[in-house]
């Protein structure tokens, strides 16, 4: 069926973001043909301004619209614990709990041999040189790389480099990462083997 | 977390969309951090352009961007059959059907008391008098609402208006609606009473 042009273009823009099927899409674009014009244009401002107005923090590479961004430029962090995500999502999931106070670094994306990325193409560079010319001694850095294949893959690299600028650096930061275990609300019986022989490995006193 | 303004807004529009949670608003947001330019650009010019481009058939009301829609504009379809839906989706998924060849008419909308919702406040009136003046004799209406308590309860008004109208305009239409029964791929050990009722009162020779 033949569609208005605009409308058709609306429901391929959505049917092509992640996630968003054919149905979907077309329940998304009809829906916003019911919306006042005001609410239609900020939609397009925003996706207009994204790229212009987003720019990467020069420290963790966070994103920021100013020249640092807001955790970095925030005097009460602990600027002498740095924790590695692989996506600013990431980031934005551990600052959600409150229970972190440091700094982040941001490496987009993680090692991953097979398609072809290397730890040059990920923002370790940038993680070696911002250890090498910290100002205040580093107490921690904590790997929150994801727990699967490409993430555990960076998480011992990371371990590894990490080591070495300890010694070239002559700083003597922990190196840590997060706990692997049950997920809470979840039941044994359904929990994966790997999931569960880690949560058995690193059983703790109770 | 401070997000950069445009992207927190982006996520907000998102989220704004029916069936968009704040998690999904937030990988949609970030995802686009990462496509061209161009395609922003597209995008926003399709919201833009959304209500101005998109007018209604005077005949229909289906969505056209020119004075008459491509199904009413379609001189293969069958003019003597009138199929009425709710919405233009409802049109969308008639169509992708392809077992239907004649007009359609698009109430925008149902008769729903609960909600305020009357005859009159859907295209029941433009539908009364695009029969009265229908040129050819039409030779059959199909209701096409949908099989929930407020579709039933237009489908129970447009029966009654449509008998008064074949008296007074002379016309002897069928008025016919969509089947009832077990959806394909269904199990009869889960569907609702409901559903197998209609499914064995309408059953049919084997």
């Amino acid at each position: 069926m033949h569609l208005p042009r605009s409308l058709q273009e609306l429901i391929d823009q959505f049917e092509a973001l992640p996630g968003i099927g054919k149905k979907t899409a077309g329940r998304l674009a009809f829906y916003l043909l019911n919306v006042p014009q005001e609410r239609l244009s900020r939609f397009a401002n925003a996706l207009l301004e994204l790229k212009t107005t987003t720019k990467k923090c020069p420290q963790c590479f966070n994103l920021t619209e100013d020249d640092m961004c807001s955790i970095c430029a925030d005097t009460h962090r602990d600027t002498q614990v740095i924790c590695i995500v692989e996506e600013v999502l990431d980031l934005i999931g551990i600052e959600q709990t409150r229970k972190y106070n440091g700094l982040y670094h941001i490496l987009y994306g993680r090692v991953d041999p097979l398609n072809g990325m290397g730890p040059e193409d990920i923002l370790i560079p940038q993680l070696v040189a911002r250890i090498e010319k910290h100002e205040k001694p580093i107490r921690e850095i904590i790997i929150a790389t994801n727990p699967n294949m490409e993430g555990e893959t960076t998480a011992m690299y990371l371990k590894k480099i990490l080591s070495e600028l300890q010694v070239k650096t002559k700083q003597t930061f922990t190196i840590s990462r997060l706990a692997y275990g049950l997920p809470m609300g979840a039941s044994i019986e359904y929990a994966d083997y790997g999931t569960l022989g880690k949560a058995l490995d690193n059983r703790g006193a109770f």
